[in-house]
């Protein structure tokens, strides 16, 4: 399972064997999406196969998670996402009425998130070799005149801001999963980022860097940044906006919440003459309200990730190995 | 099962779930792939997941489907596929020489079909949720100019042709599940048709309709565009190019070549007087050795295809009700 799970192990399986197979210098770039030209077009292109469990959760579910996650994918190019295929594969015996609900959210969300569903395929499996209903989805976009935005560039004095609270999806999914309650209830933050991300280039094209932290977490976002272009990277931790409910939950749970999976969320790396007003955009717009300044790119442990802890000290944030939650996505 | 067929089972999911949920015009055209604008430039956009068993296959494996197959549904509207993206879902405890085989096979058609990999994922699912590894790709290409390939342009007067032999992939799939020998082993037919298409286009842009039959069979394709664009088709039942293998090897499985799945296959709507040009064309080019005329479009019962048998009398070809072949791509 840890090969799926976004961390070290994720890292090693798409490295060694996947890009080398596949080989070209496109996908080996390994961002959230491709970028590539195309009959005089700029487009990103990205996919995402979807097998969260259980389908249903607070917020969201499986159908807006797999138009949310994608469209998310393209926004961090800066594109916004204009067409999306949809693949289904169906366990047999799967109730038609589960079936009619994944494709209904599905619809809901592109709609929402104002981009078409022009192509799909449905295939069915026998009953033991799938689970209700996985969703494949892929999506390109126009990546905007004059817009760079790419981990590699991603450099010290960039300001390093994320769009709101931590850990929310990855809690919820887990809470419903193990029938727990921790007294409020917490719902998936799954929301589309392609307006957030346009009213961010609205005070600025020079944004450096954008990422979705999905599975892995902010951890594991930062490291793959830190890593594609050796910045240092410096988290102030007491800055970092967990949630009361996901710090008592992941407590419980013993996860840390860099690492638990947000849905809705970017960090973006931003030149430091720019930060305040791209912050100001950033709570202007509805999926930004609670954006944060939470640290900077340093020229200090180059490709590195450290967090100032509250006492002063500094701590190493590591790649995580695996998911610490198993199919979140 | 047989809502996955491809037939009219398949159908009825599609029209009445599927296109209502999503709905909008570009999707419900229903081709094999879609037709948009983005940036100025036409595109065509597909996607297909690939859930065939065994994995391998005389003549070919999941990793070649998953490439041709979508490769195939870009080149059904004229257009030569550029980009593809390729997902894994990857059944835990999957064995890593599977995973890197597959990963290989992906690598080398992408390859032979001139096609880029840019862009991935890959998600673990626990053991019985999964059956070793799924692969779904969705692709981008651009449609030339003057080039306006749909079902619904297929038209009394337009000569049908196939580009090769019938029933090749599901047979040879089919063999080696049941562990059934043939005398001759059979080989899929599984093949980019890309450069078939291009090679065709040379002659004319003019062509009216594409498929590639694939689940279901020639029988579901000719009744999908019979459908679409309100022709009738006849087809010279003896003229159908079935090898005397697959011939064999249906009548012992009980099986109708009609409906029987191919993987490098095309049939064609030309316009009668491009119709010797084009098949001259085609039975130059590797891929299209084979082709065939196997009949026409006609006036009299719009909707429907009927096939003239050797004694001279017709008989209605239906859309088939579930596939005949469960997972055989």
């Amino acid at each position: 399972m840890g090969h799926g799970g976004g961390g070290a192990l994720s890292a090693e399986l798409v490295e060694h064997l996947l890009v080398p197979a596949y080989g070209n210098e496109t996908l080996a770039a390994l961002g959230d999406c491709a970028q590539v030209t195309l009959g005089g077009a700029r487009l990103a292109m990205s996919t995402d196969s979807y097998v969260v469990r259980p389908m249903f959760f607070p917020g969201g579910s499986i159908g807006d998670l797999a138009v949310n996650g994608t469209v998310n994918d393209l926004a961090m190019s800066g594109a916004r996402a204009a067409f999306l295929s949809c693949a289904l594969i169906v366990e047999e015996g799967t109730d038609m009425t589960v079936l009619r609900r994944v494709a209904q959210a599905i619809g809901t969300a592109a709609a929402a998130a104002d981009v078409a569903v022009v192509t799909g395929d449905t295939k069915v499996v026998d009953t033991g070799h799938g689970d209700g209903v996985y969703v494949n989805t892929a999506g390109i976009g126009l990546v905007p005149e004059g817009v760079d935005i790419r981990p590699q560039r991603a450099a010290p004095g960039d300001a390093v801001i994320v769009s709101g609270p931590l850990g929310l999806h990855g809690v919820a999914v887990m809470s419903v999963r193990e029938g727990l309650e921790f007294g409020v209830e917490i719902c998936s933050d799954t929301a589309p980022l392609g307006g957030l991300v346009q009213a961010m280039l609205a005070v600025t094209p020079d944004i450096h860097a954008l990422r979705d932290p999905t599975r892995g977490g902010l951890g594991a976002v930062l490291n793959e940044i830190a890593a594609a272009s050796g910045t240092g990277i410096v988290l102030a931790e007491r800055d970092l906006p967990v949630p009361e409910a996901v710090a008592n939950a992941c407590g419980f749970l013993g996860l840390d919440p860099l690492y638990v999976a947000n849905e809705g969320l970017l960090v973006a790396f931003v030149p430091r003459e720019h930060a305040d007003a791209v912050l100001a955009a950033m709570r202007a717009h509805p999926h930004g309200a609670g954006a944060t300044l939470i640290g900077e790119c340093v020229a200090d442990h180059p490709g590195m990730v450290v967090a100032r802890t509250g006492l002063g000290g500094t701590r190493v944030v590591d790649l995580p190995l695996g998911e610490q939650l198993p199919r979140i996505c």
